[in-house]
């Protein structure tokens, strides 16, 4: 059962964790250092709790005690029962789903073990935006997907906005991250996956000719910005398009995965 | 020409239509009452502009001017040319697309005009978040909708984000606001649409299903929290699902309109 520990001192050094949540910068330092990742939401907290992640505390207004009863009698951490605008100052926002946990980190499981037994595989590059890297987990949890591969740059989707925007599928969805950039399209084709890149290259075939027959699909998705890297661009097996509409850009890379996903699911 | 007039000081009150652009409810009430929205970033400035939305005024640094030197020449309102910390300092956040401009709303088409040749249509309740909203104009826009219906209570499609996200997609694509919330899908039956909304009902059947073989086709969205209201979810001639995995919640909004428009797209 975890501690009820009132407190309501914003400069208490226990809710160190919960500090700043809006400045991304200083988070990924602090979250980094110290191996840990926030949860929001009722919701997303007693998800992360279930799927195996350890609580080093709560943070929360009396109010909230309730709906998450069932969570806190299930750890030893500490829960903080601050009052609101307290959590405000501490967080820096209105903390508008109550709770709020930090969370342990774990060893990233190797590349082998998320494969094993997958058939439908999103690989990210440089996604800059955390809500679109929570979208794509999303999404891709919902369409049938076994797994998520992250290029090394890609943003990290234990960022409290990724898990927000991802209803925590990120919890549900087996995803690790690729040491090996410039090898890692290669390695997967070595691996029987075909590659599909998505991209606007001039030889991309419409996306639901590319996945036709296919048994073990790595759909490879580029940065919102530029897209794809030349190097992952041409190292695919195969690039791939989504029709549009005469004179439009291109989709949010979030709406076009999203789409990717589906055709691929009926493959 | 767009004159060029040097500005210093942030509290000078040309800049009134540019203040505290992160304070969404102060700019809901300011843009109405002045009649004007704001865009954001070289590219969906020059879009609005050519749209045929009359600027009220510019703000850039001076770094800017260059890359819009054609859209300044086409308008007579003035640009007020400013250092950056000053931009940062008016608007409340770092602009870094560098050029913003206030532009005059125009009065909304009839309904009558909007869907006069419109064969595929977006029908959008109470979606409340405006990156939800830009998304799915951007997604229907490129997946060859024709045009998009709002609901009263349904979030700005001119507010800045929704702009921005939906990369200028709201100029191009015909729009307008229903103002009979209860009679609003009945209406559409009789003007010869299949109204067809995504929910996970009980009885929602598979959009693909749902919208085959269909000519004049509506598809109707809910908003991201509690979905479509009873009303709207009963008179639909047709409810219909995106086909999930299990233990699913749900696809965000976003995300599955971008998925219904492709299946639409294909009937």
């Amino acid at each position: 059962m975890a501690e009820l520990v009132p407190v309501e001192d914003a400069g208490d050094p226990r809710l160190a964790d919960y500090r700043d949540l809006r400045d991304v910068e200083l988070r990924k330092n602090l979250e980094a250092e110290h191996g840990l990742f926030l949860a929001e939401g009722e919701k997303v907290v007693r998800r992360a709790v279930e799927a195996g992640y350890r609580p080093r505390s709560f943070l929360m207004a009396e109010r909230w005690l309730d709906g998450l009863a069932d969570v806190l009698e299930s750890t030893d951490a500490p829960c903080f029962v601050v009052p609101e605008d307290l959590a405000e100052e501490v967080t820096g926002f209105h903390v508008h789903r109550g709770a709020l946990a930090s969370l342990e980190r774990q060893p990233l499981p190797t590349l082998w073990s998320v494969l094993e037994d997958a058939r439908s595989i999103l690989v990210l590059e440089d996604i800059v935006d955390h809500t679109n890297v929570g979208a794509i987990f999303r999404s891709g949890a919902a369409l049938g997907f076994d797994a998520v591969l992250l290029a090394p740059r890609c943003a990290d989707p234990l960022y409290r906005r990724s898990i927000k925007v991802g209803m925590g599928a990120v919890f549900s969805m087996p995803w690790t991250r690729l040491d090996d950039w410039f090898e890692a399209l290669p390695s997967l084709s070595q691996l029987g996956f075909t590659t599909i890149a998505l991209t606007l290259a001039e030889d991309a075939v419409d996306v639901a000719e590319a996945v036709r027959g296919v048994d073990k699909v790595a759909l490879v998705l580029g940065s919102e910005g530029h897209g794809l890297s030349a190097r992952w661009e041409a190292m695919a097996d195969k690039r791939a398009i989504i029709p549009m509409a005469p004179g439009i850009d291109s989709l949010n890379v979030a709406a076009a995965t999203a789409v990717a996903c589906y055709v691929t699911s009926h493959r």
